[in-house]
């Protein structure tokens, strides 16, 4: 690229700027995907939509008392549009699609599933990884006995040619993805994708998708991708039960106090529904009967995510712009674009990502760890950097950005310069 | 006992008896361990306990955002005294005790205890369950693969010799036990049973006492049992780590819709943060501060349940006086006289519960299953049942209660002619 005494001034250059920035001694925090105090705000009022005159359900149902395993049916109903799901194929849960995840996961491994009968926990049981992914999914995957394998992902989705190839061990029991918005990269699925993920041959008869659609309505544009039918898709493949599908209003209403969702093949929902009643009495129905109250319709939904967005959108934007202004001429890193979601994912040249975030860390920005986006925390090329914009206020986000690009900076250029 | 020709005519006037009974086509169901509209009035203003002004903690935690897996310190002081464990060592959660069982057996079986890493799951694993007993701890037990030995219990609980003859087998890894206010039989375990239980010989070095404290602080009478400090009795005898407890809000505030709480040794709590850290985000914590606001204090909590015991031990006293007045005089059956709890345990001529259960059926008194107080289904001696006063309205379980002892006095004169 450049000549050595160029890139000799450019480090030393890069090196003031950082220093300048860390001599702020400033303390910011984009590590993780929690909703601002604002976006909590939003939904103040569901917080006395139900009082002790008024308690039960629109269908009469006394939410204080025990019972009603597959949750409100109102809520069902006002979600199961948005996540492109039959409302009598979704249950509603307690206060984290987590729960529901490691639920499902444990049963497999137990008692096997709806289309396979021979536990998982009997043999060696893997679990497709594409990567960058959700640090929890893989942590969860790997406390339950699960070796986790990763796959690569393009702007499509995860490479099909790659999932099949390790889907021809039977071991290989299903694939994490978060299909809207992933967490970190931001992409969505494409339905061509998602259609050539739903007819993939596999070994294991019960290879399943975990579907997280944790993203679902998160959207931050007028112009969005559309949330895919994918038990539809997997019907039509002739896989009914290939997929299992997880969402949540966490990010949607109260982080931590909202209400979660599963949605499956007909026969997955009766196996989960079992099961469940196995191990549980019934989800929380008074927080279920809040959320129906405050969104009245699926409509209610979306005006509601709209005002997200507002708050969220100029975060994003604040983020994209540092790194444009202070990466994009000499292109010492790429970053992805996302229409919604929570996280910006942001590759820096190959070997320094660690070493960004150390340099960060020291200036007073505190980021995901490297390697948090792989299972095991295991980076290979040690590039990846995953940025979660929406807790801290614009200010904070924008003082974190510059930061963020004077360390990327400083970074590459001694890389450049060392080799 | 009576000539045949009395005892025929003991049974002529106890089929007119049901036959009256029947003719009323009344609708009764004293099955389960529900609380009446009126007990889940007592908690009305918790509902509205926390709004969208003052939503944060008194440590000041923003309750609405994600974090925080111990629950909040202020609820677990409140609850740490009533159930005689220190607060650092009491972890609070969601919705149901039920999730900690599940979670705290399924993090055994694949992970082991905090006294020994070898995974239960990777051997047979058997519980001992005294009975009668519980029938979530028996269903949710076997789906977990555990093997179900029965024991005997006395009027001071679990017998002993017999629980130590069993645990010589490594397999056996542990105990149910309600130890307060028994499901079903409302007998509390006294303080020198339990410091047998917890110095017992056992050949698992971590076999555990599932101490389900349900009914911590569910007194009906002035004069009651205190509860017992099983940690520190544990302690003492050398298995400081032998004790999990559980509890829960769920007949306290709101069923399904209260706070669940787990405690043990402080190796088993490092454990359990450990373990939970992997599989949750944390509990609904804002459910936890309406809580923590309503109560105020441990006593607020006391206070509480005085006025549910205004409302169910008037139900208790109307079953025992039904009892007494239809089946005393004659010996007909035993039951239990609980000074608190849920439930009653009434003991029939061997070999004749299950035909009362389909006599009270069958004359609009609905009852508990025959054999649900026992491991999968089986009582062997056919003679319990349970009674759940609870959930109907005084002048309902007065009515279920005489046409409970119409069924018994029938059954019973069967037998005895035939006998």
């Amino acid at each position: 690229m450049s000549a050595p005494s160029d890139l000799s001034s450019k480090l030393d250059e890069a090196s003031a700027a950082y220093e300048e920035f860390a001599s702020r001694g400033l303390a910011l925090d984009i590590t993780r995907g929690k909703p601002a105090p604002e976006q909590l705000d939003l939904a103040a009022d569901l917080l006395t939509a139900v009082n002790g005159d008024d308690f039960r359900s629109p269908g009469g149902v006394d939410t204080r008392n025990y019972g009603g395993l597959d949750g409100l049916i109102e809520l069902r109903e006002i979600f199961a549009p948005l996540l492109k799901v039959p409302a009598d194929q979704l249950l509603a849960g307690g206060n984290a699609s987590l729960t529901f995840m490691t639920q499902a996961l444990t049963f497999a491994l137990m008692h096997g599933t709806a289309v396979d009968d021979r536990p998982w926990g009997q043999g060696p049981h893997k679990l497709l990884c594409p990567v960058p992914g959700y640090d929890r999914h893989f942590t969860l995957a790997e406390s339950l006995g699960f070796e986790l394998l990763t796959i690569p992902m393009d702007d499509e989705g995860p490479i099909i040619s790659e999932a099949q190839r390790l889907a021809e061990d039977p071991a290989v029991k299903g694939m994490w993805l978060v299909p809207m918005y992933s967490n970190p990269t931001g992409i969505t699925v494409t339905e061509a994708r998602a259609r050539e993920l739903a007819a993939m041959p596999t070994a294991a008869p019960d290879f399943t998708l975990l579907w997280d659609n944790a993203y679902a309505v998160h959207h931050l544009r007028e112009d969005h991708p559309d949330n895919l039918d994918i038990l539809s898709l997997c019907a039509e493949a002739g896989h009914p039960e290939r997929a299992w599908v997880f969402a949540s209003t966490s990010k949607i209403t109260h982080a931590g106090a909202g209400v979660s969702f599963f949605a499956g093949g007909p026969a997955t929902v009766d196996w989960m529904r079992a099961n469940l009643g196995k191990v549980a009495i019934g989800p929380d129905k008074i927080n279920q009967l809040r959320h129906v109250r405050f969104f009245s319709d699926s409509a209610g939904v979306e005006v509601h995510m709209r005002k997200h967005a507002e708050i969220v959108a100029p975060k994003f934007d604040a983020v994209l712009k540092a790194l444009e202004d202070g990466l994009g001429a000499e292109e010492l890193a790429q970053w992805t674009s996302p229409d919604g979601g929570y996280f910006i994912t942001l590759t820096t040249m190959e070997g320094i990502s660690d070493r960004v975030v150390k340099l960060a860390g020291e200036a007073g920005v505190k980021l995901t760890p490297a390697g948090a986006t792989h299972p095991y925390g295991l980076d290979p090329n040690n590039n990846i950097i995953r940025i979660a914009p929406t807790m801290p206020t614009l200010d904070e986000v924008e003082l974190a950005a510059q930061g963020l690009v004077a360390c990327v900076r400083l970074a590459s250029y001694e890389k450049l310069l060392a080799g």
